[in-house]
């Protein structure tokens, strides 16, 4: 490469460092803000994270960053860089692309009206009333498909949308893998239902939140999280952030009457936090250091929660610990009582408290009404009904108001259109990998239920974690597991699960 | 004011909003690296906070700068200003010019010098090696000599130190304030060591750490502190940082042998915090929401710490909260004994540890040897000897050895020359904001017996914190006291607190 390509590139490095800089400061805000910030705070912390995060976006689009990627991005120059940087080009470029597309004012406008949308949905879910929404996200569909027109799209308008969150996404992919999953997990769920369910009589308990904290930390410690990278906080709404790479935070919520929810929550969470931790050191302040998508994300969350966290060799192993944790609270209930237990499958009205397996018709719902959203099919207008419809036909249930129907998700109020389908990606990723790994660690289940998670995490930091944004989820697939995404082994993994937990042929 | 300078005036706020964003940001950046960031988060936070700093540096020495203050210092736009705005150009044009004088090459350096001079300083102090530290602490002189050259400075150069921390402040007053001090408070502390001790025997206990943070925290609240726009956490070293006016954060270390240690901490932060949470709302956002200088915000922390906290109305009102809080650790202690014992004075080595009397001497010590330094009457390597021969002169006592003489503060790691006077001139204006308030709150010493602290947060609030930097020191002692600081009011309040307890004639 020419000097003066490389003087280029290293001012593009530094431009980029800088750019993650004001990223991990508002990350670190946000954190703050919902951990134990105090009220008072949070007038004064808005300007500076609106001031922050406007000088960050300007420094995104500005020309400087435009001349960066010509410069770069002359064939040429681009084949003499590194793989490294040539991904860095790009995934910019990419990003570029999409926000200079978008006039300021109009960009600006919609963040007023997502801010504004966030806090009449707060309301209009409490008091149950779609009509009082309904305004604010028609205005933020009309603002999407405008948005949409101006970053121009392939075949479906929403795959665009799609895209954000997992590049090369589809309509016609999602239409295939959602298909094979309703075609199976359907009847599979309507089997359950006619099935005698496990006893959960012991469940029913006050589990000290102390105690459920100091479990969660040993389990997250057997995951292998880096307690000198990163911490365990309390909030309302869990999440994980990556601040850098020795920074990665979790939260979880505690629940008194519920000695699983928070656990699952942390181990959750500490799946987004292992990627995170894990990624390499050389990838550290370029936009390639964090998870390469949505999905894949997901599939490590949903892995160490559901594959491992949810699994038979996992209790055989830490039950004991459980029961040590709580004295006397478990008398008399064996691993496997246990097991089940937390493994009941109840077809329900509320996304985030579903099972592992009627969660993804949760996902589909949102998915099939989004998708006809953007194609024109449906309206706003018409949502609720049509909601209320998909519950009955793919759960049998369905809502007697809003609150718990068309109203129980934040996701539509920030105009994340496109998202859901991230976490059916996950657990589709995550049983693919699963499945690999079974081969190439034939010993998997029996260290599960040793203790020994340790080969497990390594494994996904040499195929997966160290990589971070460097591989997009389809060569990740492939590359690791000889074909792409395949929802099959999703659906035989759950068959396998839960036809044995509820001994169905 | 014509629509043009109204223009520039609003530019001009918004500018300056802009770089108290970054402030805010790299404040809650440095508490949460002092108070719980995980070990590895800080090679990759101090980047950001670096990058962060950098642009804020670069904010405020730009032309844009430079032609805002130009334009709004033109005679006539100026008078046009209101008073708030006057000040703030004057505040900023005075930081400006500071700024700007220094070649950024020359600060860079400064700035990589006094980062490694503070581990270098660390280090020696550890191992007590003077020698190690003393080419650093050279050219740490040496550079604060070619500032003061760039700068400018009146009569002495030392001048243009001290005016950073206290504005307007010189050595001829300082002289002649010292110069009082010492003189009558050397014989009272002789006096005093010639007396019989009051009894210490019943603090020599240990307490629980929980306890210690709940009758902290209750005292916090006794003094009016808002726990919705603050919060009290643990550090190595104690600090209070003022955020945003709602959100003031202070912390505190436990010592489980020292009953009294952390809570007199979390008074003094305590002061601090109650200072920059009541700043005028006016003031949010400029240049004028903070402390007027550094003497007036110890002032704060140190009239709640040792005029009110340190009081015998104070413990005659929560003894019996303390004994409550520690059960059957203060059995057949009166009140008045644990007043006289939390007040004993006894000449020692360290200032940090010392009593609120000797704690002047050691202040006047650190003085006399930064003028001396600044006048060229006293090399660098000199400084032990010339340490250690006034701490005999004034304090009767000999270090044995650097690391608890010369080498124990970080101060001069760092280059903060000129910074410990304001120590005693907080107290000093304490003691003459004291003797006003008693006149004005005649139920004062009733009020603090009785438990009521509010009606001197209010009077504080009224005469002192509303205001942030919009009087300056000077003027401020004027308005409220109707004179000039005079050192006599500390003195004499200092002589009859303390004759009283050693029952001194």
């Amino acid at each position: 490469m020419s000097t003066s390509a490389q003087s280029v590139l290293n001012d593009f490095r530094a431009f980029l460092k800088k750019i993650k800089a004001y990223e991990e400061a508002i990350g670190l805000m946000y954190w703050d803000l919902r951990t134990g910030a105090p009220k008072k705070s949070v007038e004064g912390r808005s300007e500076t994270i609106g001031e922050l995060s406007g000088e960050m976006f300007r420094m995104s689009v500005s020309e400087r960053m435009g001349e960066y990627l010509n410069t770069l991005g002359e064939p040429e120059t681009f084949a003499g860089l590194s793989e490294v940087d040539r991904k860095i080009v790009q995934v910019s470029r990419k990003e570029y692309d999409r926000s200079v597309k978008i006039p300021p004012e109009m960009y600006q406008a919609y963040v007023v009206l997502t801010s504004k949308a966030e806090s009449v949905w707060e309301e209009a879910k409490h008091a149950s009333d779609f009509p009082m929404f309904r305004p604010y996200l028609e205005q933020i569909v009309k603002t999407n498909l405008e948005f949409i027109d101006l970053w121009g799209y392939e075949g479906e308008k929403y795959n665009t949308l799609l895209d954000m969150y997992e590049p090369e996404m589809t309509v016609d992919a999602l239409d295939r893998l959602f298909g094979r999953l309703r075609e199976r997990l359907v009847p599979l769920v309507e089997a359950i239902s006619e099935t005698a369910q496990p006893d959960i009589t012991f469940l029913d308990q006050t589990f000290a939140k102390e105690k459920q904290q100091s479990f969660g930390l040993f389990i997250l410690e057997q995951m292998g999280f880096d307690f000198a990278a990163g911490r365990l906080d309390e909030t309302v709404h869990p999440f994980a952030t990556g601040l850098n790479l020795g920074d990665v935070r979790i939260t979880t919520r505690y629940l008194e009457r519920d000695v699983v929810s928070a656990l699952f929550g942390i181990i959750h969470e500490g799946g987004h936090a292992l990627y995170e931790q894990n990624i390499s050191p050389d990838l550290a302040g370029t936009p390639l250091c964090t998870g390469t998508s949505m999905g894949i994300h997901e599939s490590q969350s949903r892995f160490w929660e559901n594959v491992i966290g949810r699994s038979r060799p996992f209790w055989s192993r830490y039950f004991v610990d459980l029961q040590r944790t709580f004295p006397g609270q478990f008398n008399g209930v064996a691993p496997e009582n246990f097991y089940r237990a937390i493994n009941r499958v109840e077809p329900s009205l509320i996304r985030i408290e579903a099972d592992e397996l009627t969660y993804n018709l949760h996902i589909m719902i949102r998915y099939e009404l989004e998708k006809a959203l953007f194609n024109g099919s449906l309206q706003v207008a018409d949502l609720p009904a049509a909601w209320n419809e998909k519950y009955n036909e793919y759960l049998g249930v369905r809502p007697e108001q809003d609150s718990v129907g068309v109203l129980q998700d934040v996701h539509w109020s920030g105009g994340s259109f496109g998202y859901f389908p991230s976490y059916s990606l996950g657990n589709m990723y995550a049983a693919q990998f699963t499945h690999t790994m079974r081969r190439e660690l034939p010993e998997m289940e029996a260290d599960v239920a040793a203790g020994r998670l340790l080969p497990i995490k390594q494994w996904l930091c040499d195929k997966i974690y160290r990589y971070g944004k460097l591989r997009d989820p389809g060569e990740l697939v492939r590359e690791i597991t000889g074909e792409s995404l395949n929802p099959d082994y999703l659906v035989d993994y759950l068959e396998v699960k839960y036809k044995n937990i509820y001994r169905l042929s």
